[in-house]
């Protein structure tokens, strides 16, 4: 039978390749990880209807692009939404970059595949791609693409929060790729072909490392724990919760009607928040607890019980409420915000060293939510104003992004938008 | 029994903390990794007749540091090479950085342990430490901590090479730590908690985090490829090969009078190789594997046979010899620096993007040698001076420290320097 192999195709031509990734697809293993071994030949279907990699079991590493896109050709960023849909599928599956692979080529051109994951299985990859505020207007307001009837209203550059530092070059970007995979030189395979199949046509903005990922999205798994050292997104949305998907993730088919192409997607925001780990290190385990409202060791409320247990705001405790009312965990709580709930999917990050000869860390926070401007903004701006934490956090990146529907057969990542 | 757990001692008392390591290392388990999932729960042990981490099997990821001593007392640094070998024992082990643990000592204090690696087992980690030149005597030649002496004759900063373009702040250091383990956060853990204990004596001067390891240690294993994708490392000193670790990486007894409490150590020399890795990526396969001398899919010399087969720099091709003669295999073999060999520890890095829009990537390159003088100055002048890959090869930094014998029972790191 035809399949993949990073090597190229095995028993099949290059003109096999159109075909192969929908055969593939539909016998792809949905294996999700589980104790703590990466099961390394899991490979996650590419095609849906939604994108894979937002209810996808979070793997443990993230490769993070933002692109600029430096034509002003529909036709041309069309085309590379189709080459990179198709180089997408591949990979994913386990397969190349692209059709003919990395060594079996004509040596008198350059391989369509960089070759550094030869051997290495999928490894769980999925690739997420999303579409800025940018794509659709420019600063200065030109419709660059003639998108901008369709630009979602929701999709607006992020106000600026209090206490936001952000430096402009880890900001922003016309287009994002979120490649997740549990091994990550499968992840950094996956943007290193992708931004070289765009060359010309779009640059990389920025790009973000990140391991030990910080929420599950899979019920019944260990919660991971942050830099902090405390369990993180223990009310996370978890993929075996349709409707909370459906009401919180997914955007519906009549929430936007002048942006319906996105109806299936999602919108992400992105924040890269810097941990003042030195700091937090000095602190007392039991300050540590108050500003989070949650207890080191299990992560149950401060109020009591374990993990899973709904925190009581109105326990008294020595001195207030057992969970102080500038806890982490009772500003961001959905009872709070509506019962806006996000399905998170942040992975920790070193980055080097600071100036300071601190650790350049923290958490690089990912979000997928049905609408940003209950589901995002309001729990950001009140972190901002009134979380405890906010003395060890600082807001060194920001964007968000439309995430397409998934692809059907045939079609390529964000076809509706287009067409 | 006595056993640790990220979580502390479980069965045992603090009072327990100081004898429990040496227990635990007497055993513990060494099997190593082999079929690409990491066997998390492999534990190294943390004392003997050499550090662990030079001819350990390679363990996935990398976190390495190096610091700036910020006291001029010999006592301060004893005290915390003393406290530095207790908790690198307790993690490499699998337990906290402290004798308490992150979550079970009193509310009032901080935690002895910062607590993002509760539940996850050792992961291979282990933790090696080294001495950099400017410990023995600083840029104005002054004898810091009475250690000048004692100095290796082979420990001076590394010379600038040509093509050299260093950064100040990614080179040299006073002390380093190598952490490896098979999980990222494992060995962030590992450094972060370090780096906390020396608070006060010693700054971070720069820190690296690597994955996709380039080298291996471990006969029979597949050559792990670098961003290049080759294969790296081929030659490489194996832990299997006893006679050839003597000969090319432990430092023998009368190797330097002067300095005989270095006897067993090694040296390590670091580098840190940005690789313009979107410009490679245009280049044809056949320029690609002229450059480097070897096939990108099997490694094999140019001249034929398989990844192992030694290559024949006499074997004619049909424009001059089968391996050109600035290939990368030639000018660094052997057979050209005296038979010269190296372990070679090294890993790839992207550091998100650099000003230009491409990634900032590479290899941060390690390698241990016996003698630097021999063993690795001559092959970097060798490769910056007649090297077809320095076209797309950028040295960011740099850095050569010495690495003391392995701790005895009861013994700290590096304590032969100090008795």
């Amino acid at each position: 039978m035809t399949r993949f192999s990073r090597r190229g195709l095995l028993g099949g031509g290059a003109a096999a390749a159109g075909v192969a990734g929908a055969f593939v697809a539909g016998r792809a293993s949905e294996a999700a990880p589980s104790d703590g071994v990466a099961p390394r030949a899991t490979v996650y279907p590419f095609r849906g209807a939604h994108q894979a990699g937002i209810d996808t079991p979070v793997q443990d590493r993230l490769h993070f692009a933002a692109f600029d896109v430096r034509t002003d050709s529909r036709e041309e960023l069309v085309a590379l939404l189709q080459a990179w849909t198709e180089a997408a599928e591949r990979m994913t599956q386990g397969g190349p970059a692209g059709p003919i692979g990395p060594v079996e080529g004509s040596t008198d051109l350059p391989p369509d595949d960089t070759g550094e994951a030869i051997g290495l299985p999928a490894s769980g990859l999925t690739i997420t791609f999303g579409f800025g505020p940018s794509l659709f207007r420019d600063a200065s307001g030109k419709d660059r693409f003639g998108l901008a009837g369709r630009q979602p209203a929701a999709l607006q550059p992020l106000p600026h929060f209090p206490a936001d530092n952000l430096d402009p070059a880890r900001s922003d970007g016309d287009l994002c790729i979120q490649a997740c995979a549990d091994d990550p030189q499968v992840a950094v395979h996956a943007i290193r072909n992708l931004a070289r199949i765009g060359f010309g046509t779009v640059a990389v903005r920025w790009s973000q490392l990140g391991f030990g990922r910080t929420s599950s999205t899979t019920a019944g798994e260990d919660t991971p724990r942050n830099l902090f050292g405390f369990k993180d997104g223990t009310a996370n949305v978890k993929s075996s919760e349709a409707a909370a998907l459906d009401e919180h993730v997914w955007v519906g088919a009549s929430d936007d009607p002048g942006a319906a192409w996105l109806a299936g997607g999602s919108y992400l925001a992105a924040r890269r928040i810097n941990m003042t780990i030195e700091v937090w290190d000095r602190q007392p385990l039991g300050e540590q607890e108050n500003f989070v409202g949650r207890t080191k060791d299990s992560g149950a409320p401060l109020s009591g019980g374990s993990e899973f247990t709904e925190p009581d705001f109105d326990l008294p405790g020595s001195n207030g409420p057992a969970i102080p009312v500038d806890a982490h965990v009772r500003v961001v709580h959905p009872d709070l915000h509506g019962g806006a709930r996000m399905l998170r999917r942040g992975y920790n990050f070193v980055d080097g060293t600071d100036a300071l000869g601190g650790l350049n860390a923290g958490l690089f926070f990912i979000a997928y939510v049905r609408d940003p401007r209950t589901h995002f903004i309001p729990i950001q701006n009140a972190m901002a104003t009134g979380d405890a934490l906010m003395e060890y956090l600082k807001f060194t990146g920001s964007a968000l992004f439309a995430v397409p529907p998934g692809a059907g057969r045939g079609e390529y990542v964000g076809q509706s938008l287009f067409t």
